[in-house]
């Protein structure tokens, strides 16, 4: 049986630890901090995940997904709070019953651990860093209590996440484009507790608090709390909201009264003292994601993305399921599906990556505006009389899978077709106006 | 005097180390080969450099300009080859008199390090190899014998070229935007021999033989040689050129006829049978050139661009230039000056990489078409009457020091004069021609 060597024990390392597990493979993962079961804290990226069509069809093929779900909350529409806090407005994901889920995200890493862990020829190694591939040796450099060690197999998943050290290791590799990006904004999570022993706001919405260059979003959690991240640019961060606590707080009342009504202000003032800093949101794009047939790029490594479309997890996740059933067409043939999966998935990534970036705007801005609302109004109506013909840009992203090359194709079809129908119907307008006129005057 | 640790011996660090040696200030410069002056082949990067203003400049600045200019080849037009090479075109550089120089990489670099190290305050340390940067520590990982050894100093400037070791460990750095991106072409490079003991074609212009997806260009060297480079996609190399000599011979004979002619065709294989890989171009992006005002990117480690502006090392030496004038301006604090030379720099880097980009489809495809040709000319005849009131571009980005995106806005001023006298024009032709026609025909 081949050796599969996965580099890190996050979220799409350990999905494609139990996916080859279940091929029979020998499996090595190599995760540099402890078990996150064992932990107090977990360091690092947000609490909180959306999971739709692409991450459950991916859990599916393994036998995750309904445990998984179950340990969710359903969100079935974005609910925009206005600036005194006293409007809503619901915008519905998509037809009745379609909805995304608010997981955990360390609950997910922890339920996909303990269920590759089930195999006995997975082995997970902890507190293992992986400094580089050495592609020539065609070993994996380890580094263990200050001490190299090297690691061979058949292939090297890299999911090590946006700062890969495989890819850095590979920066210099022929030909090997490659970009990262931050953006301007910055994010910081804060927490609205349980009222009543209950929520308290409506749980199975995706809360919105769009105000142009800064917006707040709530994600429910199953123990009746809400993440609260603030997304807002680094200036803003460090002018208003690290600078006094009056201010802090005044921004706040001015901009989410409805919110920090939920949120003690000694909470809002610790987080911001505490975190000092904004996380960044980085956008990383590259190509290819195979090299020598032997190292795979994977999840974030291959392309983190910025949040505001819900499809990084989704897309790794994806990840494993495609390099899974290309494995299958090619027969177990790893190095030809190796080439394969990389000329088959780079576009997809790049694109989910523009269509991400693309929301950054749309959620800052466009949910506010009357054309967008009436776009996403006229766009869920066809969909409902004509069905799959006639599928919204989000809900072919969010609940198919549709290559997300393919989702954008669609879209450009759909605009021209709306365009023409635009020029069809004026000109029907104009011509039966003339007609009618020259009736009236000239004939009558 | 402060210490200045400089990475990399090649074109850059060494007019870098010259510059700071004459302020007095004390220069470590490490270098993971050997003494160029020492070694028999030099590895790497092609044979040829334009010098034109830039360069020129920054060379003036330390005394170097009339030693190295005298040393190269001018060139003032570019004379392009018919396909079936008989026929010859010239497109002049800009008015007479202005020209740029060809010079030999490796000679310039000899003449660099050994003015660089008259001064008592520069220390060479070849067979140095920077692995990294710590700015924490704020001190440069070098390994010499396979041993680390750490250096502190007050700056460091990183000269390591595009693959630059200094950068890349700054790659998880907050917020630092970086891309590289490869183009679809590769290059060999071959040469001309003397003929009659002098230049088998004319010296003083830039040959040209633009084939459309591929391209022949040729320098005169003061040797009476010409360094002969063919630009192709890596497709076609693998496919055509290193396949069979007969191939490859029939393939030059087809679309270089009078160069072959000018090259045995030992000399074609043999070249095309050593390299056995056509070199890649990269195109290297990133923002900032500044970090924890401890190092400094310069050349080719900020800002790699492909060859066919003929700008790459004159924005290297531009960049130690700047450098300097920001030092002066900022009487001598360091710190201030690394933060705005990143500041100042970055934009005119991105700019200047964006143009050599478009030029390369210029020299493909552009040089032959009338559109091109004609504003050319427009262009050189308004700068003849006009002055520098109406600079072309090319002109603007070789003969002066106008800052890169200076450039491209000044470009995007006369394209808007263009295309409003243009209408101008017509519009008074319309205007006149309505006004001739009712005279003759209401009045008359």
């Amino acid at each position: 049986m081949p050796t599969v060597l996965i580099v890190g024990a996050g979220l799409v390392g350990s999905l494609n630890a139990v996916f080859f597990a279940r091929r029979g493979w020998d499996v090595n993962i190599f995760e540099q901090r402890d078990d996150i079961r064992t932990m107090e804290h977990v360091p690092g990226r947000s609490i909180n995940l959306a999971l739709s069509c692409r991450g459950k069809e991916a859990l599916e093929a393994v036998g995750l997904k309904d445990y998984i779900t179950d340990r969710g909350v359903q969100m079935h529409a974005r609910l925009i709070h206005s600036k005194d806090g006293k409007r809503f407005e619901r915008q519905p994901y998509g037809q009745p019953g379609e909805h995304i889920v608010s997981i955990n995200r360390r609950h997910l890493n922890e339920v996909m651990i303990t269920e590759a862990e089930k195999y006995d020829n997975v082995e997970f190694l902890f507190n293992h860093k992986v400094c580089k591939v050495d592609l020539r040796k065609k070993v994996v450099v380890v580094v263990k209590d200050g001490e190299e060690k090297f690691f061979s197999g058949d292939v090297v998943l890299a999911c090590d996440g946006a700062y890969s050290a495989v890819r850095r290791s590979l920066m210099a590799y022929p030909r090997f484009d490659f970009s990262q990006e931050y953006i301007e904004h910055g994010y910081v999570e804060l927490n609205i507790l349980p009222k009543n022993d209950g929520f308290a706001m409506e749980p199975n919405v995706f809360h919105l608090w769009p105000r142009g260059d800064f917006t707040l979003i709530a994600l429910a959690n199953t123990d009746c709390t809400f993440t609260v991240t603030l997304f807002a640019p680094f200036d803003l961060f460090e002018k208003e909201l690290f600078d006094t606590e009056e201010r802090r707080i005044q921004f706040f009342q001015d901009n989410f009264p409805d919110a920090l009504s939920l949120m003690s202000k000694d909470h809002v003032n610790q987080v911001f003292n505490r975190v000092g800093n904004a996380s960044a949101l980085v956008s990383i794009k590259c190509k290819p994601f195979t090299f020598e047939d032997f190292v795979i790029l994977m999840g974030d490594a291959a392309h983190a993305m910025v949040p505001f479309y819900g499809q990084g997890m989704n897309c790794g996740f994806e990840d494993c399921l495609i390099l899974h059933e290309i494995i299958n067409e090619e027969n177990g043939d790893l190095v030809k599906a190796a080439r394969t999966y990389s000329e088959r998935r780079w576009n997809d990534a790049h694109t989910i990556n523009d269509l991400a970036m693309y929301n950054y705007n749309e959620l800052k801005h466009l949910v506010n505006t009357r054309g967008y609302k009436l776009r996403k109004k006229l766009d869920l109506c066809l969909n409902k009389y004509l069905g799959q013909r006639w599928t919204p840009l989000y809900s072919m992203v969010t609940f198919t899978r549709t290559p997300y090359h393919k989702v954008v194709e669609n879209r450009k079809r759909q605009d021209q077709i709306l365009k023409w129908t635009t020029y069809g119907i004026a000109g029907g307008i104009l011509v039966g106006g003339t007609a009618f006129l020259v009736h009236k005057y000239f004939i009558d």
